[in-house]
């Protein structure tokens, strides 16, 4: 796996965003993981299987950047991360997958996706337990950062 | 899905822990989650994929008792959750789910795993966006609890 397998997240990720919530994000610049820790205040999380390769994604929020979205789309405001938020963000973790997918599969890497699971809770860390190599992704925007992790086995 | 699928997880997790770290959990009463939520301070996730169903699967440990593991594995107490102990967590996940696939399988429920994650952060909690009923199982233990969930579309 390198860098290049990050970027069909990355443009998944802005779609998703853009179309969903009119938010844009500023995509930092992708890294190989080493001792960076992904922490938001709320994640999703999706595994991945195919059958040259197996792995797993996830994104943090900032809980501002994560109600400021949920905003957007229902014009409302929540006070706090709550199952709507949650809801929204599994939703978002597999809109970005599946539009991943389709454009790794152009390429002829070919994975069916888990069902997504949602992680909340005041700064938590995500790690990949995968034996290849984790790339992150981080993003900032007026509202809070946001980071993508992509990790595959054997690409 | 019902109840009866989270007996494959039970027994193989109480097989890992009993084999690995001489650990013994005493199981509480499996539920149909509805409101109830899976805490944990550290806590590993894997997807899973099959013809028939795609799914995912927790477990969420109190940090005393992944400390308490990870000491009776290693002879030595950690001061707090590092990365050894996620390193652990991930692959009791990973052992669990290899378990469950096993007998699952035995049964004509053929799944294959994603790669783990592992969350780590002082009570967060852990919400399966899966369209199938979501399964909860606690366990408890003079070290702490544990949980466990399981989650399948369409069984």
């Amino acid at each position: 796996m390198n860098v290049e397998f990050i970027n069909p997240f990355l443009s998944s990720l802005m779609n998703v965003l853009a179309t969903m919530a009119q938010t844009e994000l500023t995509p930092g610049k992708p890294k190989i993981k080493k001792d960076e820790v992904a922490c938001g205040d709320v994640s999703g999380l999706i595994g991945m299987v195919g059958p040259q390769t197996k792995g797993s994604f996830s994104i943090s929020f900032d809980e501002g950047l994560a109600l400021t979205i949920m905003e957007r789309m229902l014009g409302e405001r929540p006070d706090k991360i709550n199952e709507e938020v949650t809801d929204m963000v599994g939703e978002i973790t597999n809109m970005v997958t599946g539009g991943a997918k389709n454009l790794l599969g152009e390429k002829g890497y070919e994975f069916d996706m888990a069902t997504p699971i949602v992680v909340s809770g005041p700064g938590h860390t995500i790690t990949h337990k995968c034996d290849g190599p984790k790339i992150i992704m981080p993003f900032t925007s007026a509202d809070g950062n946001a980071n993508i992790e992509v990790s595959f086995d054997k690409l």
